[in-house]
């Protein structure tokens, strides 16, 4: 039984995890997509209500019988790397890899259908909602005069995207920033903004959550901070480890239940309380520079889930 | 409460359903997301583990505790008639508009990523298989070999897109195509190819299905015809009702709830053995063609299912 690894050929981070394979004498098997059709074949029977295939790279042909498990990494588009690249081709191969996938019945970490719909700033905030994280309020709109009531009733308030990440090659990281409640909120009439109360944070978590396993990590946050975005704001010491409060685990649990993922990444904002407000989860979250700052061992973690024989639900 | 339809301004089909609401007093709202942001304001606020939001059009303001469900028909992509369109915007808003009236928990005919997921037809074939429809010897391949090895054991084949549409604007069908075992396969190698057994069909099968309500209609076919593609073929008499054999319907509620599809518009190939071979499930499939014909209330049937009150399962 192998595991399947569809990442680009420089990644650091799928590494880590195939050391962690390696180790344990796990069968894997890594390529990247973009080289479909062309370095890797595929082809897939549909016959008396059974479906049945394999895939070749170079050498290599696994059964598609036998793949245990699939980690969609970082890949590249499928037909990207063909002579001749096209939308179409790239359409077709990307149906024909992640459906024939798809149709084996394995495991995914984490099945592409719930990867694109779990990217969603507005479908996060409402599945946090209801697994029971605190959210802060948070406000979508393009109507200035609700804009302006918002702020009137929060006062300290940042904007963020819609969507997370701007669509550029290669994408640009919007961050998160701070605003004033007597900004001039016309423009949003022309773009949906986020606003979002802004909490005043003692620290920043990052919980990272491999199948049943939650490892969180905790860094102190300088207060009052004008740069309110973790990824951009000045290091005051390296993350730490701490431990889930076990309400906390229990909603987070339940968001990954509810959104069908094997892993996510997710961001909370420690208050002076001890609260972890929920901002946002990454199901393709980097985990390299906590697992290096902490030691935790996250990359085991990940390997062992790939690795797990059983057929169990998807998502644990 | 208002039934919320998303589709283009010049659309005779939803005109239909539109007429049917209308004759039964149902309060409707029918706006195209091309004209959000603009024409269309959207706000929604989340806040105490709760959501709540509202969208304006011209005068009219609709709570989205209102929206008693969404037709998703053929909308314009949001954003796409700002003044400056762009990728971005259109990311920020599709994002905005679709996770927020997913915020509502609504029912959707089709749920948007419902939608995207059963467009795959690698995938629609394992869910045909697992629910018990027949599917005839189908391979999706990118090794000629395998492709040479099909075609001697079938003989005789039809080649299809393994993605449906081609992506160019306006989008391109690619007919469904016979061919000769002798074929010369060897770029296949360069896209992946979906290949099928060629089923003798004595007539084309549309089935409609409207949440659990199935309309089925039967055009005979020309036998032996070059012409394989029921939209290309020529035509040989008027579509007329037939009634779904049971085991047929049975499956066919058991693709939808699999699917999480409200509506699809599923073609079958009737061999003389009247077995009904499944080729492919549209989740948006026109229907006015074959209301035309056989007068089934297809459009009546839509209006009765966006119309209802219950908050039942998504998918009925």
């Amino acid at each position: 039984m192998t595991v399947l690894i569809l990442t680009c050929q420089q990644d650091v981070t799928a590494d880590m995890v195939v050391a962690e394979l390696n180790g344990a004498g796990v069968p894997l098997l890594r390529l990247d997509p973009a080289d479909f059709p062309g370095g890797i074949a595929l082809s897939g029977e549909y016959a008396d209500g059974a479906f049945e295939g394999h895939l070749r790279v170079g050498d290599r042909r696994v059964s598609t019988r036998e793949v245990r498990s699939v980690w969609v990494r970082r890949p590249g588009d499928p037909g990207s790397s063909a002579a001749e690249p096209s939308a179409w081709l790239t359409e077709e191969s990307s149906q024909a890899l992640y459906g024939m996938l798809d149709a084996t019945g394995t495991r995914w970490m984490n099945r592409p259908d719930a990867a694109r719909r779990a990217r969603r700033k507005p479908w996060q905030l409402r599945v946090a909602q209801h697994s029971g994280l605190p959210v802060p309020a948070t406000l979508i709109t393009t109507v200035p005069g609700a804009a302006r009531d918002f702020a009137a009733r929060f006062g300290d308030l940042v904007v963020k995207p819609v969507s997370g990440t701007h669509p550029t090659d290669p994408p640009m990281a919007v961050p998160t920033t701070r605003i004033a409640p007597d900004t001039d909120f016309s423009a949003v009439a022309f773009g949906p903004t986020l606003l979002q109360r802004r909490i005043a944070k003692s620290a920043d978590i990052r919980l990272t959550a491999v199948g049943d396993r939650l490892l969180a990590a905790r860094k102190p946050a300088v207060p009052d901070a004008e740069d309110v975005d973790v990824r951009f704001a000045p290091s005051t010491g390296p993350w730490r480890p701490v431990t889930t409060p076990p309400r906390v685990a229990e909603a987070v649990r339940a968001y990954l239940r509810q959104a069908e993922l094997a892993y996510g990444a997710f961001d909370f904002a420690e208050d002076a309380d001890g609260v972890w407000w929920f901002l946002e989860c990454n199901q393709s979250g980097q985990f390299g520079f906590v697992e290096l700052d902490t030691g935790q061992p996250i990359a085991r973690a990940l390997a062992e889930w790939l690795a797990r024989e059983d057929a169990g639900p998807a998502t644990r």
